[in-house]
């Protein structure tokens, strides 16, 4: 398989574009693979999506986001679980085999409870999404977010918690690697290949770090923009045997200004200059 | 010792005061310690603040701060091994048993050369400061200063520095736990208890972590405005046998602006509130 064949790229990368642009622009210049975030289904529901998706030739890579376990109360909780079983639905009408997770965490509350309430969130709703054959993905979330979006905020972390949740051998509960929250953890390396023996590599998530940001969420950077070493990592990546997609995720109101179709062309360029 | 007896105040804290006005608002308020950093020291010179500070009678907790080892070619590195050892003298002349190192990174530079700078620095001032009898503590920073203040992130890479740089028994190098930085590790309570058995910790920092900052350096929250959990942190360092200062290092240009003599008296409420 060449890199290109394994690149994917999130709808939420392309922001303006409606999910029916984003189709035909991907099948257009050959990208083979889409990640769906809900917003961009949203508009024209799970059957329209899924047509447009089929129609384009897309491999669905995974649907984005589950997750946002923690809340104050009880029903709080036990609504995230609901809302997360209809995103297995969800996932299974739009043929995405994964659910990306941002696993939550509300500001005030300690992580260690909020922590908790994520593992209990995951494991409520993990034998709805095992009978439905979609994998859950933990995705780490760089410790910046850790008081209000994530508190799973490394690797290791992820790791631990699927330790608990799998059964033994299994991959249900695995994690999607971003660089852009893990990059400078300096066992990452030794993290890939511990989760790669147990086959819980999900998803690999690629854009940069600026070394400037305007913004904490939504000025990151294209790869190359920014200074995380995605070769490297890419690298670690293939040494533990992740075969998957390549995802190009940026959130970044600076790209979503300009005119998309050459973003686009931009991101290729970008994709193939750091494989 | 009560808890007002272990308060130390960073100079920078109170950024907009001289160090004279810093030593007589801190002597009135009876606080016991204060920590200097050299911007503060640098108008009066090393004689007159040493002078300052034993006339208020403060203790000296550590001087701020060392450390910027990596630079992209060895002259540079070597600069900043001559300044560390500048940093030494300057600690010694103000009875400062201690210097904090906000260790260094450059843009573009590889975290893994950047590290191993940083070790190489460490190794090249210890003999120095082994002889002047002053301790060099490693501030661990938050992630998100990893490309250009610190490759150094967590409690964990930098306990295992201090494992290569400290001979069997020894202390020279040690950790400044500032909960800013490391608040969200969920292996916190362990690190401090690893770090602990090797009496590795130096110095330890509190403020508050805000879910909405304006600026992801100078818009730290006083204790009680954010979210951390600051008493379950000095709980553990008390359960270590932690038993130095407690030292309020804040960076808010909206506290700077504001009369800091009322800020000051909020800091010392806003202190025993935490405790």
């Amino acid at each position: 398989m060449s890199d290109r064949d394994r690149l994917g790229i999130h709808t939420m990368t392309v922001k303006p574009w409606s999910l029916q642009e984003c189709c035909s622009a991907f099948a257009a210049a050959h990208v083979p693979a889409i990640t769906l975030w809900r917003q961009a289904v949203e508009p024209v529901g799970l059957d329209a999506a899924r047509k447009m998706v089929d129609d384009a030739g897309l491999r669905v890579t995974s649907l984005c986001r589950g997750g946002f376990f923690p809340a104050k109360d009880a029903a709080g909780r036990q609504k995230a679980i609901d809302e997360n079983k209809q995103i297995v639905d969800e996932a299974v009408a739009l043929g995405a085999p994964a659910i990306v997770l941002v696993c939550g965490a509300v500001p005030g509350q300690s992580l260690k409870e909020s922590r908790k309430q994520i593992q209990d969130g995951i494991a409520a709703v993990l034998p709805y999404a095992k009978a439905a054959g979609i994998k859950l993905s933990i995705e780490p979330l760089h410790p910046i977010y850790a008081a209000d979006r994530s508190a799973v905020n490394t690797m290791a972390q992820a790791r631990r918690m699927c330790e608990q949740l799998n059964g033994s051998g299994e991959n249900h509960v695995g994690i999607a690697l971003d660089v852009y929250h893990v990059w400078s953890d300096d066992a990452l390396e030794q993290e890939i290949i511990a989760c790669s023996q147990k086959d819980w590599l999900h998803a690999f998530h690629i854009c940069d770090w600026k070394v400037e940001q305007s913004d904490t969420l939504q000025d990151r950077g294209l790869m190359g923009e920014g200074v995380i070493d995605i070769k490297e990592i890419r690298g670690w990546m293939d040494a533990a045997n992740y075969r998957g997609d390549i995802e190009v995720e940026v959130f970044s109101t600076h790209h979503w200004a300009r005119d998309q179709h050459e973003y686009l062309a931009e991101i290729l360029e970008a994709y193939d200059n750091c494989m």
